[in-house]
């Protein structure tokens, strides 16, 4: 499956200060040697906070997940030629900030044009040599794209690399778009996003159907079995962070619906 | 003067990894206790490389020193709120790429609004956390503008102040323009240069009147005795670098000028 990693190939990954899945498990005594296999699954549901704002802004206790968004991350590398900050007229420079800034704003439209489920990030950012009075010679740029239908994540994925090359081009630089990751757009099983929505308004909450921006458990499982999930509002969408905070009558709520959908789905004879 | 730091504050200048001027001059030995004094000099000369394309450009020997470019440094922040990437709508993001890129844009527009001598510069970019999937909290950019004539560089600063808050305001980000040196438009002296241009005349050599745009030790020099400096071309404008490269021919042109320079200014009695 294009969206799971070979176990060589996850251990090998490395944050950016060089530390490695596999070593660091070794380290903290969790890497085990049992096999991952697959488990007869006749469904699954996933509850969870949003992670975003959407529910808590229009004051819906429900979010009834179709899918989740797909993304491609990119490392974007734009070669200029370092030279020093005075002497160099502005017109003899070859500066990768000449070409990041309008690329950067050509991404933030291209998200808009795809609104409201179009997304651009630029999560980080290192300049090289990264000295104050010199024009860099290298930028590396993050880039994260994002949208749930996955043709006008292609859409923007080609449109994105036209930029970098326009912009790069018209002013003698070099660049390079390394795509990092490419996670697929993920449809849910059509009767467990049913079973949600009916538990729902069995259960007299509001709702709406949405797609989930951010991966999840939900992602790998729905490659082995009928999928769906469950959100519930979260304040101000922020989450991973000391001042995540739900309500605790929102998360029963979701809570319900999980135990209603799996009642419904577990009497569903269609579903082996 | 304002072009000059007292010894401590010297000392105490710690570059991005936090080491000190004073604590690195004492590792390497060269932590001396000699007061520095003015001496008495008639005139200063300096002959340096370019450092810049110009000369080479122009197929001249010699660059005749009218003064130094003025200089602004700035430690521009942009504060956001972290946000994760893919659940967070773009109009909910407050995301300080959304302001640095239209000020990147727009200092490279004021730079050319005053062409040929203005310079916007972006040495180094820091974005906090620095996470993949995550919107930056903060981006902190180093921003160096140039011009030979303090009038000008003071409205590029004003504009420049300007273009912050207004990018800023309008995304609800917050923002401090930290100047961190502001280092004044030098004018050297005119009988000095006189001698430059007219020992540059009668050795037969091409020339034009230039001013530096990077500093250099006549920056100092010129604030205790009447001062000026002679270029010479330099391969590409490339300085502090192992592929530096200047003809024999030209350093030997320099050299002659400054000789010449230095005798006619000796003979000079309105000078003491």
């Amino acid at each position: 499956m294009e969206r799971c990693l070979e176990l060589e190939q996850a251990y090998a990954i490395a944050d950016k200060n060089g530390k490695t899945v596999g070593a660091e498990l070794g380290r903290i005594g969790y890497k085990g040697d049992l096999a991952a296999s697959a488990r007869p699954l006749k469904a699954a549901f996933e509850v969870h906070i949003e992670q975003g704002p959407i529910l808590e802004q229009q004051d819906l206790q429900i979010g009834v997940l179709s899918g989740i968004q797909g993304l491609r991350w990119y490392d974007l590398v734009i070669d200029g030629e370092a030279c020093h900050a005075g002497p160099t007229p502005m017109e003899s420079r070859r500066d990768p900030f000449m070409a990041a800034a309008p690329i950067i704003a050509g991404c933030y439209e291209l998200a808009a044009r795809y609104a409201p489920w179009g997304r651009a990030t630029f999560g980080d950012i290192r300049a090289e040599p990264g000295s104050r009075n010199t024009v860099p010679e290298r930028l590396i740029v993050n880039v994260d794209l994002r949208h749930p239908d996955a043709e006008i994540l292609d859409q923007m994925d080609a449109a994105f690399r036209e930029l970098v090359a326009r912009e790069c081009q018209q002013r003698e630089l070099g660049f390079q778009v390394n795509e990092t990751w490419h996670m697929p757009v993920t449809t849910f099983d059509p009767q467990c996003v049913g079973a949600v929505k009916s538990a729902t308004d069995n259960l007299g909450y509001t709702s709406m159907e949405m797609v989930s921006g951010a991966g999840h458990d939900s992602l790998y499982i729905a490659t082995v079995a009928p999928t769906s999930m469950i959100f519930v509002p979260c304040e101000n969408g922020i989450s991973h962070n000391e001042i995540e905070n739900a309500k605790p009558e929102d998360l029963e709520a979701g809570c319900n619906v999980l135990l209603h959908a799996m009642l419904e789905i577990d009497s569903n004879e269609d579903l082996k």
